[in-house]
């Protein structure tokens, strides 16, 4: 594996081009590779994982050795550090990936038309995908798996931080490739940590690169943003809201907010602003509030809120932008739906927003007019996820609207062509 | 209306913001509009074409007088030509869309999950859609009740040789929204014709353009791809081919050729390839080609095609990947199927095919193995259409594999979100 610090600029270029035009070579015999063959290499690629753990280990502990020298904060080396049981879990989950229906050749609409040509929309590979990608090694994985799945091949770029475990879980994925006289340059992982490399991916190495999935933090998704000449599955921040209606059942908005906020603050998923029907103000906000503390979260709210629960911290404009990823949520009243919509359209990020209601009318307006990924009725954001939406694995919660939106699991990392059978019509 | 000359470059991203400001005003009260009063739109829209005719042939004249003193070839100004009957077709096309069926709200998948989640994934409008074409004004009527129907505001740019006629056409649909109680900013024309008016509108004014669909030769289609930084619908050219098995039925394989060429010369779906199986090249090559050069049609062809059929000019590379859009064919002699799908995907576009075979494993195989838009079997290219495919009016045949593939009808310029339907669930 390059060092980061030998390449030069030219050599990335020339590296990355060579990359690309592998993937792309590697495209062809795999967009038409049976579901058979793509099966046994991901069965095989979990067998590799579990068989070769120690080098992964090892692999991951020259990681982290690099990691705590490099300063590291806690969290980080914890998102990066591997072990037995992680291990397992990526093992896992490749072997439910393989059990996954293979989506390509599905026939997704057919009909006929009146001069007898019978047409079927089908389902096909996207060609090349490139994932860009930060410090957890197991997104190696399961990037790599589900791309193969859909028939693509994939350029993975990972974090500079987990360059050693990611290489050593890539190692595992080219050996179920070949295993199952698959093309190893199918999945490929970018051996450099330079910013370099991925400004080239972004570039899409000579129309090597049909799509670009960032999996990472704001300033990635920024840069993609403003750098990306190929279609992007951009995946925004969570800003995820829970309003509590008038009509709302007040043990269930309790359990809800406590499990939207609370059960896991890291994920994109997780409620980072609580809006309270102002209707309601004297008989939930306060019990929701109190049970969000006592479960150990800061709020922060206006000054409205604070008047009736003085625990809560002062917010600013700012917060209501904010995706705390952390035990805080900010705190607002409104004007029923209507005012919780208002709110909504002006801070979320259209990741993923529900409501607590028994009121049909205001649950329907809220799904009708708000126009995020995913909009929930009654249950917690955290539902926001693939594999909880039935989708097997997901490699992300897609927040644009082209293509994939909500969660990417193997069908939306597949585009379709046509089939017109005739029997020698001609157009007139 | 603006003079182009006296917009400065300030004037014109002032211009352009404002246009973007007041789209992304409109496209939520028109994604939130019933299908009844965009049908009423519509309508409405449609009879004001057919009212204010005579003004729209003045505008016309206008443009036709300029284009003549600016010298523009026959074949632009035909394009660019109104008469009674082209505005009662472009009353009619409008009608055509108002009948289609709305998409908005379409429950496109349903299903349940173990613990009583019941998931929806409904059509959304896209938002926002961009529109940058050239000459012919009927676009300016088809674009903007497109994207009306499918609940998308949007800005039309059309060619400065038409400003005048699209800008007649437009104050008919703006009439119409009118009319509907629809915000009139959901259909825009941009009022200059410089080039810095699409640059600005290909940067995306300032997050307020959600798509572009450019529609027009292969210079605004490069330009497209180098400097769009939102996402675009790519309509590249239509280099189709045809392909005649040693299985095909010989007077099908003439008629499917002269049809697939010789129809209309100058639309996407047109062959500008024929490829004849070697094993058939005795009794297929020449009678085919025959019926070509009758038809009115030069061919250029390889040295062994010449061989047998000396009519033909000499074919240069280039001819391989050229879009004639004119009475011209390459032609070619290949190894079976095989051999035609390795020319294929050496230089198509990826927009359409077809395969004029008996044999069902030939057309399995070209069925399988080539990535296009398009696949046809014993039917002509011609049949590359949205009517044709039964999506009623098209925008384009999009060439690209993100979200929308071939014909770009009303369903294509939507996307979808995802209603969740619980009773108290959380995560676990």
């Amino acid at each position: 594996m390059l060092n980061m610090n030998e390449g030069s600029r030219q050599d990335t270029v020339a590296l990355m081009a060579e990359l690309g035009r592998k993937a792309r070579a590697a495209a062809r015999p795999l967009a038409i590779a049976t579901a058979e063959r793509k099966h046994a290499a991901l069965v095989a690629m979990a067998e590799a994982i579990t068989r070769r753990e120690q080098e992964i280990l090892d692999a991951n502990a020259l990681d982290m050795a690099n990691g705590e020298e490099a300063g590291l904060s806690s969290a980080m080396l914890d998102r990066l550090k591997l072990n037995a049981q992680r291990i397992r879990a990526i093992a896992d989950g490749i072997r439910a990936i393989a059990e996954l229906r293979d989506p390509v050749g599905d026939v997704i609409a057919e009909w006929d038309r009146p001069n007898g040509l019978h047409i079927e929309r089908v389902r096909t590979p996207l060609g090349v995908v490139g994932v860009i990608y930060e410090s957890r090694p197991n997104v190696t994985a399961d990037a790599g798996a589900l791309c193969l799945k859909a028939g693509n091949a994939v350029i993975l770029r990972g974090g500079s931080d987990s360059l050693n475990s990611s290489g050593a879980i890539h190692a595992c994925l080219v050996e179920g490739l070949k295993a199952a006289g698959l093309p190893q340059d199918a999945i490929q992982l970018v051996p450099l940590s330079d910013r370099a490399a991925v400004g080239e991916m972004l570039k899409g190495l000579g129309g090597s690169i049909d799509v670009i999935i960032p999996r990472g933090g704001r300033s990635l998704v920024e840069r993609v943003q403003s750098e990306a000449r190929v279609p992007v599955f951009a995946h925004l921040e969570g800003i995820c809201h829970l309003y509590v209606d008038r009509s709302a059942n007040l043990d269930m908005a309790v359990k809800l907010a406590v499990n939207a906020k609370m059960r896991r603050t890291g994920i994109c998923g997780a409620a980072e602003t609580l809006l309270v029907d102002r209707a309601v103000a004297s008989t939930h906000l306060v019990p929701v509030l109190e049970a969000l503390r006592d479960a150990g979260c800061t709020i922060r709210a206006d000054d409205e809120v604070r008047a009736a629960f003085p625990d809560a911290e002062p917010a600013t404009e700012q917060d209501w932008r904010t995706e705390y990823l952390d035990a805080i949520i900010s705190a607002k009243l409104v004007d029923g739906v209507a005012g919780a919509i208002g709110h909504i359209e002006t801070y979320s990020s259209h990741h993923t927003e529900a409501i607590v209601a028994e009121d049909a009318a205001a649950v329907e307006k809220f799904f009708n007019e708000i126009d995020s990924a995913i909009l929930l009725h009654n249950a917690s954001t955290q539902f926001a996820d693939g594999g909880e939406f039935g989708m097997g694995a997901e490699i992300g919660i897609a927040t644009g609207k082209m293509h994939a939106r909500g969660p990417v699991g193997v069908e939306q990392l597949t585009s379709f062509k046509y089939r017109v059978r005739g029997s020698g019509q001609v157009r007139s």
